[in-house]
C-alpha cells in the first residue's frame, strides 16, 4: 500500500462520481423545469453551505491533499462557479491537476510534515495522518453532503451513483 | 503506510466522532423535549434510511472492513437498537471488535482477494481497493448522512464534531 495509490486515483474515482451526480441533478432540473441556480443554492439548514459550495470544497479537499502530499503548491481555484457546466469544469480542472503531479513527487510523503491553517489554529500532520484523518474524511463529507442535498430535493440518486466513480 | 494503520485506528477515531455526535443529538432531545425515537426516525427523503439505520450501517462498514482485511469472520450484530444508549453500545461493540483483531492478522491484507455479495452482484477487491473504494467511502457516507440528518433537524453540530474523533 502506498500513499499515491491511496490518494490520486481514489480522489479521481470519486470526483467522477461527483461529476455524474451533478449531471443527474442537472437533468432533473431540465425534466422538472427547476431553475438550476435554485437547486444549486439548496442547503440542509440555514447555517450550512449550499450544494454549490459543497462541490467547491470537495474539489479543494482533493487538490489540497494531493498537492501537500507531493510537496507542491496548492493551486488556487477561485470560487466563481454558478452553474452546472462551471462546476463540471471545476471538477475536470481538479482531476487534471491531481493527475498532472508526477508519482515520484509522492516519495516519502508518508512521513512528510504538513501544517495546515484552520481558522486560528495550525494543525500538524504527517502525510498518512493528513490523508486518513483530514483530507479523505473532509472530501467524503462534502461529497456526501452534496449527494444528501440533491436527494433531499428529489433528485433520483442511489448509492451506486456515489460509489461507481 | 500500511493497511492496519489506514483502517483500524481510522475507524476507531471516526466511530468516536459518531459517538459524540449521538451524545449531542441525545442532549438536544432532552433540552428541546423531543422524543428521542422521533429524532432517530428522521430521514432526508422517504426512500432513504432513517438516522438510526445510518448509524448501524456505519458500524457494519467498519467491522466488515476490518474483519475482511484480517481474514476473520465478520461478526453479525443484530440491528435491534432503538435508543441512543443502544446505539452507543453498538458503537462501543464495534470499536471493541476491530481493536480485538491482532495486528499480525493484517499481514498481506493489501493483496488479499476479497469478494462481497452486494444484492445480485458479487464484487471483487483486493485489500487496498476494498478499503479505499468501498469500506471507507461507505463508512463516511453513512457517518456524514447521520450528521446531515441531525443538522437538518436542528442539532447544533459543526465540522469539528465530525473530525475530532
Amino acid at each position: 500500500m502506498n500513499i499515491y495509490d491511496a490518494s490520486v486515483p481514489v480522489f479521481v474515482h470519486f470526483l467522477g462520481s461527483l461529476s455524474k451526480i451533478l449531471k443527474k441533478a442537472e437533468d432533473h432540473c431540465a425534466a422538472k423545469k427547476i431553475d438550476p441556480a435554485v437547486l444549486l443554492s439548496q442547503r440542509l439548514y440555514p447555517d450550512m453551505y449550499p450544494v454549490l459550495r459543497q462541490v467547491q470544497i470537495a474539489s479543494d479537499s482533493a487538490k489540497g491533499a494531493c498537492a501537500r502530499l507531493a510537496g507542491v503548491d496548492v493551486p488556487s481555484f477561485p470560487d466563481e462557479e454558478k452553474t452546472f457546466p462551471e462546476l463540471q469544469a471545476r471538477i475536470q480542472k481538479t482531476i487534471d491537476f491531481v493527475t498532472s503531479i508526477p508519482r515520484e513527487k509522492f516519495a516519502g510523503a508518508e512521513e512528510r510534515e504538513i501544517h495546515i491553517k484552520a481558522g486560528p489554529r495550525e494543525l500538524h500532520f504527517n502525510g498518512v495522518s493528513l490523508l486518513e484523518t483530514w483530507s479523505q474524511p473532509n472530501f467524503y463529507f462534502h461529497l456526501t453532503t452534496a449527494y444528501a442535498i440533491f436527494r433531499h430535493n428529489g433528485v433520483e440518486l442511489g448509492k451506486p451513483d456515489f460509489l461507481a466513480g
